[in-house]
This record gives C-alpha cells, structure tokens and sequence, in this order.
C-alpha cells in the first residue's frame, strides 16, 4: 500500500512527468476508496503492443518513449484490477481472402493475451465470468477479460464466435470505423449502408445472445444501437462512447438512447478519446502537420523505440505551437458527469480507450485515473455508487448476460 | 550432466522402478552419444494431460499413478530434447456442427500447447522451422514443435489450415482410426471409401505443400501414402508407424512403399504401440477383462488421480494374470531396425507415440529412450547416423518442406 503521503502528490511522483505539467491532486480519501473498490477498464488496446520487439506488459514502459498507456506496473500504479483487453482488428476489404486473414489475425491476438496471460500467470489471470473478478482480484492478480472490438474476423462464418468464446472472449463489438458485413458504422463517410444491422449482425445478436457473450454498441451507428435494443435479449454495453448531450459527434450517444440502454439494464462506458470529446478551433496548419507526421512515421505498433521518442517529441513540437488542440481532463469529465446525471450512478462506467486514441491532458495514462475517483466524490457520489461505476455495473451486466446464455457456463478459467 | 556410473544403471535409477523388472543397461557410451545428438520424437500425443487437473507437464509424474509417459523432467531424464506435440482430434460425426466443435477443440489444443509454453518459457520454445531446433537447444531449453493427428477439424474449412499454420502447427495428418471426408484410415471396419484421398484431401495436399506443412501418412491408409507420394511436391512423413515386413497389420507399411516414401526424400518414425508390433496369443478371456476394464474406466484423460492409481492397478493385475500379452521392447527394436536395413539411416527415426498408446515392456515411458541409442551402436550405426535418426533426418523433411512452400516464411518463433 502507498503511504498517504505519496499519494497526496500521486500525480507528480508517478505520473508521465514530462507531460503533467498541471499534476492533479488526489486526496487521501480519495486514493483509499479508489484503491478500495473493484476497478475495471471496458476498452483497453493495450493487447495491441504486445508483439512489439522489446515490448513487455510486465515492465513499465512510459507514453514519451514508446506510446504506450497501460503495463502492468502502470495498472498497480493506477490502482486498475483489470480489464477487457481488446482483440481490434481494423476493418479490411469484404472478401473471403480478407476476411478469413481478419480470422487468423483475431485468433492469434487472442493467443498472445492468453499467453501474456500464461507467462505472467502469478501476476495476472484470465477471467472469462463475472464472478471471476472478485477471485481474481482477491487472489492479488490482474484481472484479464477479453473483447472482439469489430467483427469482422467473424462475418464470413458467424460459427467463429464459437472460436473466440471457447478462446474466452465475452463481449463482442459490431463494427469500427466502416460498415461491414454485420451493420453500419458510426464514421462512414459513406453513411448507412443497412440501416442499423445486416440480417447477418441481426443473427450475430442471436448468436451473442445464446453464447453468454455481452454485445458492444461503440463505434456501431444510432441504428444499430437501436436494433441492438431491439433484438438484445440481454442487457448491452457501450465498452467506449461519450455523450451527444456535451458535444454533438457522430460516435457519442444522445440522451435518450442512453435512457433507453440504461432501461434495459445495460451501462455506457465513458471513453478518453479527444476526438469524440469536444471540438478545437479548426487549424488547417496543425491538422496539415499532424497528418504529415502521421504519414511519414506510419503505424505505431510498427515503429522502433527510437522511431518512437522521435515521433512522440515531433509531435510534442506541434502541439506545442498550435496550443488547444489536446482536450482536457475536465471535458472528459465532462461527458462523465453529464452521463451520471442522466442514468444515474447504475448505468455509467469507464472505458478509456487506452492505447486506442484515449488520453487527455491531466490524464495521460493508466497512472492517472484516481483523478475519475477524485472527480466522483467532488460531484458527491459515495463509496458504493463509485464502486458501481468502476466496477460493479460491468459486472451485473455480464451476470445478466451469463444468466440468459442459452447453456450458461461455469467459469473455466485458470 | 549425469556421471557414467549413474548413467550405466539408469534404467533403474531414473525408469518406472514399479514396472522395470529388467532394467536396460545403456552404456556410458551410448548414453554419452544419446545426450550429444539432437533428440526429437515426432509423435508425443502429452497435450492431452495438460487439461487434466493437478497435472503439470514442468513437474515429475509416473506410469502408475496418472498413466502419463512425458514430462519435462522425464524428457531430461530421458534426453529427450523435444518433438511435435500432437493436436490430437477423435474422429467425430461429418456434419457441420460436429466438425466446426472439432475445430474449436484443436485450436484451444494448440492453443494449450501455447500456454504450456509461455508458462514454461526459461524451460521451453515453441518452434517453427528446422532452425529452431538447433538456436532452442543451444539456449538449454525443449523444443516444441505442433502437429495435427487427424484433419477433421479443418474438413469444414481448408482455409482453416492457415489458422494452424499461423498457431504454429508444421506437421499434418490426413485421418485417424476412420475414415473422414479427407480420405481413407488404414483402420476404418468399413474399408475404402476414397480409395485414397477425396477431392479434399488432393487439396489438402497442396495447401499443406504451399504453406510448408509436413503432410504426415501415419493412419492413412495405403492408397492415401501412395497418393500423397503422388501428389506431394515435398518429402512427407510418417510420423509413427511400423513395418509390414516384420508384422503384417493395416497400421504398418510395406518395404516397397518405404522404398518410395525413402526416394522421394521422406522419413518413416518408428512407433512403439504394441497392437502393431507383434501378434499376442488370442486369449478371449484376457480381451474381455481389458475390454470390461476400459469400459468401466471410460477416457483416462478424465480420470482422477485416484482413480487412475486404481485403473493402473487393476490393469498390472489383468496383465499379470494373462502374461505375454505385453509387447517387449525386442519387439520395437525389430520394427527400427528392419526398416534401417531397407532404408538406410537417412530415411528412418523415432516417433513413439508416448501417451498415445505407445510403449512396451522394458521401455515404458520416456526415461527409457536411451536404449535405443545403444540399440542402435551394437547394431553399428556411428554417431553421425544415430544423429540423423533421432532428429537429422526429420529437421532434413522440415526444411525441404520449408524450401518448397509458396512463401518461404522466415522463423516467427519466439
């Protein structure tokens, strides 16, 4: 346990330094109750770092050098239990031959989360049923759910959910930044293309349903979360999504959509990513930079440690002369608060999209989350509403969801 | 290194004492050698324990008390420096819902076999290519490869061989006791039903060969081996099995056929399962009392410990009753060293088929193994040639089948 002490200046003593430039303060209290309560994290591309050469979940790593948000020393440092660790895979061309490396790519991700999962076998386990949290947890060790964030690796065989499921997948997102196969994206440009779900994605809500496995809306248009609604015989989730009510963005959810979720016992999951969070003030020279900068360094995951801290400091530089581009941690709170208010402290929870685009100013990585506990108790949420909202909402979904599976399982897990 | 006066009676400091009744004697020569050549088994069905519970594949167990014949610690005993660890699938009903099971259940084999591995991983290495063998050993750890006993589950699918492909398998056999919708089993009370390969089976041909996947004819039947010589651009394998010239039985293969398998560059593994090896005495009574056991038992993979000790016993007590019935070591012997006689030693190794059914009286689990390497000198085979038997000859099939696949992948192993 940390020493009250340190945890009064938490931000500063372990924070990403070079960045937290403002370090937020985080109460005694505060930091109990955070440390206290099951913490869980719905939307973590983390998984996405693990094939980097050199690249370790179980070392501690830092944003300024590699990109990285979430490690396992971070997650202690953070005090987060756990977490669903995403199988992303990006959507490619609809094709069979596309589509069936769509397959192969998913399952092999779901291997190197199981084998992180073996290698660190003291430190974390693999959960696959809502009670295996409070076990897991209890047992000192990191909590590891998975999720299929699009599913597209599925949709040339809706049988593969079969694969992931015995794989230990539990919750299953419909699509990502196009349509494909299985419903419409939030972010087309080229708009609805089946009004909500195919009739393929109207049997992935039956399959999900039967299996015991908790469908995702985020990223999934205002359609197919409606039709999710619809067909759903089990609460749903939005794993990442903010709310229409604070900044009108294709990818968040107005108010009585997320009255119509919550009503149906399911919860939204507030995300990070600034984008979705509020608007800047156009700047065609700075998106011209960054885009520039996106281009010539490529993929991330790809770069080495050296790219890396180049890019991170070119990117440093930009942001630097165009100031207001990054959002703030207030206007993440923002949607945070905004969504309590709505639903109520049963229906909310956190999903921060971490090492998926997720992180805003005063909140750059895992390290800095007891601010959201700070920022709960300042809005005058209690212990238990708290633990609900970082924890125990995630999990009564899942439960319920596990309760109607068509052959409910007991837990497999390790 | 174990020290020669301990090495001339390791049969009985280090074998099952329970059941060694007249331990080996290898000498500090043979075992001097044993230790120095790189050891592969190409056939350990071991995975299907690592589901079993309380069942460690890092810790020392024995025969009597679990049935199991390979650990970690028994392969060092033994020097056995690794092999192609099997996923194995029953032949199951050919519809598509028991084939798409069939697929689930051997990628999570695959998968387990992963696992072992990243748990184990100062002990142990997945391998990929031929080179492996070599950089794993050198670093002191086992090396395990992947293969597939019987393609059922990718009979649903061909597409599906990439899945395996990229899980790490390198080794593929067409069937197993039955025939499938691949091709005929040596075995099938129904005979022929292809004669040979089906039209999927020619394609799983070329699949295998344009991947880089050893295509293995163990369980085929005999028009599936000469099809696959036909058909196949690379050398294949048969990765446990015997020779028709010492014991007339549909399992084993004729020395014409070997001559060709040898020809085209091919390798024959010398199983010890002792239904192939050598006749026994009919004896009703003995047959029935097996069979009532077996079927009072049910699988040993889903036995307790407990019940195993007492299955084990039952057992030693029927075979004690009805002696002769057990195959000797002598017998094994004379499969390997008839099928050196015609093939010569580039074309002969081992493949034991340990916790599959293999194992004999005076070998009985894989401690036992350095007798065949002094088998092997005072039949007098030099180092060089045991070499290429215990593991030269498999890594030569490997490579060539790496040399010829479409694209040539470079070792993704960790």
């Amino acid at each position: 346990m940390l020493k009250a002490a340190v945890l009064m200046t938490m931000g500063l003593a372990y924070g990403d330094l070079a960045q937290a430039a403002t370090p937020p303060t985080v109460s005694t209290r505060a930091m109990a109750i955070h440390r206290q309560v099951l913490t869980l994290d719905t939307h973590l591309d983390t998984p996405a770092h693990f094939t980097r050469p050199g690249w370790d979940f179980a070392a501690r790593h830092s944003l300024a050098t590699d990109t990285s948000q979430v490690d396992l020393p971070r997650m202690r440092t953070g005090a987060l239990d756990g977490g669903f660790f995403v199988i992303y895979t990006p959507q490619g061309p609809r094709t069979p031959d596309a589509t069936a490396k769509a397959r192969d790519d998913a399952i092999m991700r779901a291997v190197e989360i199981r084998e992180m999962a073996a290698r660190l076998h003291d430190r974390v386990a693999l959960a696959t049923d809502a009670a295996d949290a409070e076990r897991i947890i209890t047992s000192g060790r990191t909590i590891i759910y998975q999720s299929i964030e699009n599913a597209y690796p599925v949709s040339g065989d809706l049988g593969l959910l079969d694969t992931f499921y015995a794989l230990g997948v539990r919750m299953v997102g419909v699509v990502h930044f196009s349509n494909n196969d299985l419903g419409d994206s939030s972010t087309d440009p080229k708009g609805a293309e089946w009004h909500g779900l195919s009739p393929l994605g109207r049997q992935l809500v039956a399959k999900a349903n039967s299996l015991g496995m908790v469908l995702d809306a985020s990223h999934g248009s205002d359609e197919v979360l409606d039709q999710l609604l619809d067909l759903s015989r089990a609460p749903i989730i939005l794993s990442h999504s903010g709310c229409k009510g604070v900044y009108e963005h294709p990818r968040n959810v107005d108010d009585p959509r997320l009255q119509r979720l919550a009503a149906q016992g399911g919860v939204v999951q507030i995300n990070s990513f600034g984008t979705y969070l509020a608007a800047t003030v156009p700047d065609v020279e700075r998106d011209k930079a960054l885009q520039e900068l996106n281009t010539r360094y490529g993929k991330r995951h790809e770069m080495t440690m050296a790219q890396t801290a180049a890019f991170v400091a070119e990117r440093d530089a930009i942001l630097q002369r165009y100031p207001g581009f990054e959002r703030s941690y207030e206007q993440f709170a923002a949607h945070l608060l905004h969504a309590l208010r709505v639903l109520g402290p049963d229906h909310v929870g956190i999903g921060l999209d971490w090492d998926g685009g997720g992180g805003v100013s005063g909140m750059k990585d895992v390290t800095s989350i007891p601010r959201i506990t700070q920022t709960l108790l300042d809005a005058g949420y209690g212990e238990g509403d708290i633990a609900k909202i970082w924890g125990g909402n995630v999990l009564r979904v899942l439960k319920a969801v596990e309760a109607m599976a068509d052959h409910p399982q007991s837990s497999s897990s390790q």
